[in-house]
């Protein structure tokens, strides 16, 4: 129904362009690490979990590409590409981690491999089957993550979503639309709010592209909106996606995740964060630790080429917020639901 | 430097299309009452007090173009007028208030007139003097206003303000913004955030230029944004119109302000509302009795002409929402600063 948003065929990453979507479900064929890179920053890829599988694939494809004759050169390219990888987007903690993965089972085959064009094979072979395991990892996760979450969605719940963490934002399934998707298929007749999210409107273009696709009954709103539908008793759970979370539950999500996890504290509303354990970044003590990426003001100040603000107007636009635990109901990784207080350990 | 919203010049209605802003400062003159009616629709000229002159701009129109030669056949026209533009927007009470004005000014003559062209031509200038004086009243208004409101400013206040209730939404000076104008003009050095405003981006489009026509510094945010500068400590003051305050205080302003409000409470911020008494309705009792406009999807899925929604998407699109009053720290209108608990009689 959705193909998988990312996945290797012919010695290439094949992507969904999530640019284009709705108005078209276009495939985007990246040969080389810095068209993945490149993929990866102007968002034709995009999602934590996604992006951990992208950051794995790039270093499978870094190594394809290589034309090393040595270890060390392969070693050499092969670690290149994952600082360029990694410096592309900096919140989401996904990325480093798929891109580690791979190049931990790089590394340990390169130990023991010699110069010989075999073994050289033999350490390509391991980044690629490091990064099919990721993505296959990821599905898998997801689906276990929608199985817990599920059960937390009372029948006809009406959940508040934000951003697109769905099928897109991951190898395939979604996290926090994964969430939704199982109560749905589980039969407990649940709708979606979908806030557009701005300014990239991940909301509005993928978020109520997948629920269309999957028969899930979804309304899309303005972000300004969802205030007043809190007010109005119309959503049952608040259930979002994360791209990094600290060792204290702190949680670095899309912007605008921070005001709805405000209204639904004040408005006695569950606000549930759905997110593999590879989001977790043991590393970071809390929120205030965790850096948030700042984009271009273009994608505030103009909208498909219009321009709909003053010329040399100030900007700010941070593309991710940090939510303190203490606003978080509960966590939802594939292992289980977490509540607080929370303790992840490295 | 910004010429007025709304005036009369040579027979018809003058106003800004704030359709085009920022990229143009162009001017519409509507000669008939339903070119008025479609700019309000449209909202070229919107805003609650720019909205009041509208009104009673739009009776003085129709007793100018009325081919009456009785004064019963003037006041149908004049009282058709009146219907046909009450309707066109639902939520802001100025609207329907400066309609009501020039009406009374009409009544008031027409009660002593006899179907004389002379006595025909005097209704037709008590109609547009009651125009011409709502719209030198709104200015004077919103001058009290701001020097009530700048008071509770401290040096360096870094305001947040929604929409727009600038100049733009008045005949003049502003509200919302002409507290923010009044302290840059006593030298209190204050900064301006500016929330976009989704759908239709007023503060993108409107606040922002206008800041910048002013010399007020000013930084535009999306409205997913406003969370995350709160938490940060970055706002001291939320400052917005009102399209309809209730009697008890409750304020219909547009979408998104309630959730402005709860993140003001949240964070400790005040929050302060800042409009002419005219936007008091004491016959709603409170919000639950202010009807809210619902506006057309298009305005969600859809930008410049380019579609960022799949086709036949669910959308929900409230042009207002409402904020109790007790989210409220203080009302400003051209009378002073009132605080809770909030009466407000006919």
């Amino acid at each position: 129904m959705i193909p998988p948003t990312i996945e290797w065929c012919d010695g290439a990453v094949r992507l969904i362009d999530q640019r284009r979507l709705p108005a078209a479900l276009d495939i985007l064929t990246c040969r080389k690490v810095d068209e993945l890179c490149d993929a990866i920053r102007t968002m034709a890829v995009r999602g934590a979990p996604a992006l951990g599988a992208a950051g794995a694939f790039g270093v499978a494809l870094a190594a394809a590409r290589s034309e090393a004759e040595t270890v060390d050169e392969l070693l050499g390219d092969v670690g290149d590409a994952g600082g360029r990888l990694v410096a592309t987007r900096p919140t989401a903690v996904n990325l480093a981690w798929g891109i580690g993965r791979a190049m931990e089972a790089v590394n340990d085959v390169a130990v023991r491999a010699s110069d010989s064009p075999a073994d050289l094979e033999r350490v390509r072979v391991a980044a690629l089957d490091a990064a099919e395991a990721v993505a296959r990892a990821d599905v898998h996760c997801n689906e276990a993550i929608g199985g817990h979450g599920a059960a937390l969605l009372d029948d006809g719940a009406r959940v508040l979503t934000h951003c697109n963490a769905g099928s897109l934002a991951c190898v395939g399934y979604g996290t926090a639309l994964g969430v939704v998707r199982r109560a749905h298929d589980d039969g407990k007749g649940v709708s979606v709010w979908v806030g557009e999210t701005r300014p990239a409107l991940q909301g509005a273009r993928l978020t109520s592209w997948e629920c269309q696709q999957l028969g899930i009954p979804a309304t899309l709103v303005t972000d300004t909106a969802v205030g007043s539908l809190m007010a109005g008793g119309r959503v049952d759970a608040v259930v979002v996606g994360a791209d990094r979370i600290a060792a204290n539950g702190d949680v670095a999500n899309k912007i605008g995740t921070y005001t709805l996890a405000v209204l639904a504290y004040h408005h006695g509303v569950p606000f549930y964060v759905a997110a593999p354990t590879s989001t977790i970044d043991a590393a970071s003590p809390d929120g205030a630790s965790i850096p948030v990426e700042e984009r271009d003001p273009d994608e505030v100040t103009s909208f498909a080429g219009v321009t709909v603000a003053p010329e040399g107007v100030d900007v700010r636009n941070p593309a991710f917020d940090v939510t303190p635990a203490r606003l978080v109901t509960a966590i939802i990784t594939e292992h289980g639901v977490h509540h607080p207080p929370f303790t992840f350990h490295p």
